[in-house]
């Protein structure tokens, strides 16, 4: 992994006062893929920082004492610590922050908005209970962090994809009802389901032939120019399946 | 506890759009708790409505497939799922709903309103996972939920003790440095917070005496109209401290 990189989508001229932000995270933290699909949807430039937040750095609790990920410091000077207030500051700045982009992280009425809220709490919230903290600490923190253990525990991992099959058929019920998962408009929504379901992916626990709909949204999904950047991500010595960044998978 | 109440925040005649709303909750989920607060500092009258999620009963998980409190379901017949669409929901339709309550759940500028939401994530979120999930676990649903192990495990209570003292040690601080814990206002950081922190302090977990600054603005909380339909409430065969409901604790 690059302890450093800078992402930018296409945009159109648009005026870009998030130059010069930055944003700590780690490759394959989902909280920390949906803010950079989340920025690069809305066409901010914006500088990669690596955080190992195991190491508990000075500098990082200074600035989240939380100690997760991700964090966003922007150009005007202010700092905001994870994906819940960067999303909603994002949606709120907008204006001032990149002009026109042609996407809305909450699109639509109060009741469209509260829809996308549901699912992006129903990602970053219950899937990440359920299935993706585990996968991640018995697959990637396991070899990346000091001290942990190293095989991953069978018993977990039965646990976990069972509830992983809940959570895909749900997205399957979703995506064969919608265009995108929360209504007619691409969200924050997709883009949460998008992290978690790339990281999974990176790990091969989705067998997506299971799943046409899901399938079929997910290669949309992943086609974008936003979703790019993750799917050239490595851990070393884990490689993806070779299907992973394969676009007509 | 009762299966059904209505809470009514003291008003100034505002209009009350929600009348009719009704609110799935469960006494002892935090979640739940800051949704009741928020609806009663905003002056929204609305009934509630018990629901043993564990029982995963086909007309709940019909309005929330996650199977997970709180749900809304307001006059207007939207239905919103979860602590964080909810909370949005009221903060936008506000002025629709009820009308002037000189209370706002996220105060101030973009900026502010960012440092509202990193601190509603905090309970929600960390103090969730670190304490406040388990202690429920081990104390409440233990005791509820049918088929569920009956005595607390010692090792899980002494590690989410030991967890619960870095965020008492973190409200402290914030209690310290500011009149509310995300600045100058009351907040909806304020709510999630209490909403934690009474469940503790029913379970008998906080030490108040050891973080004086904390003890001082939860004083303040707990003696608004707000809190005092969550104070009476009482679980079969778990008395709360006898300080528990005491304004003067």
């Amino acid at each position: 992994m690059s302890t450093s990189a800078a992402a930018r989508s296409g945009g159109d001229g648009a005026t870009d006062g998030a130059r010069g932000s930055t944003l700590w995270h780690f490759a394959f933290c989902p909280s920390s893929r949906s803010i950079r699909l989340a920025m690069a949807e809305l066409g901010l430039s914006f500088e990669l920082e690596e955080e190992r937040v195991w190491e508990w750095r000075p500098g990082f609790v200074a600035m989240n004492p939380a100690g997760e990920l991700p964090v966003a410091a922007f150009a005007n000077g202010l700092v905001v610590a994870g994906a819940y207030a960067i999303s909603e500051y994002l949606d709120e700045t907008f204006d001032a922050l990149a002009g026109k982009a042609g996407f809305a992280l909450f699109p639509g009425s109060a009741a469209e908005r509260a829809e996308v809220r549901r699912l992006v709490d129903w990602f970053h919230g219950k899937m990440s209970r359920d299935v993706t903290r585990e996968a991640l600490n018995e697959k990637v923190y396991s070899r990346v962090v000091p001290g942990a253990l190293g095989a991953p525990d069978p018993g977990v991992l039965i646990a976990l994809r069972e509830n992983l099959r809940y959570h895909l058929s749900y997205v399957d019920h979703l995506a064969d009802q919608r265009n995108w998962l929360a209504g007619d408009e691409l969200s924050f929504a997709d883009l949460a389901a998008g992290a978690h379901l790339s990281v999974l992916d990176y790990l091969d626990e989705i067998g997506w032939e299971r799943w046409p709909a899901a399938k079929s949204w997910y290669q949309r999904l992943k086609s974008r120019p936003s979703f790019r950047p993750l799917l050239a991500e490595r851990l070393p010595g884990l490689s993806p399946p070779t299907c992973y960044a394969d676009l007509d998978f």
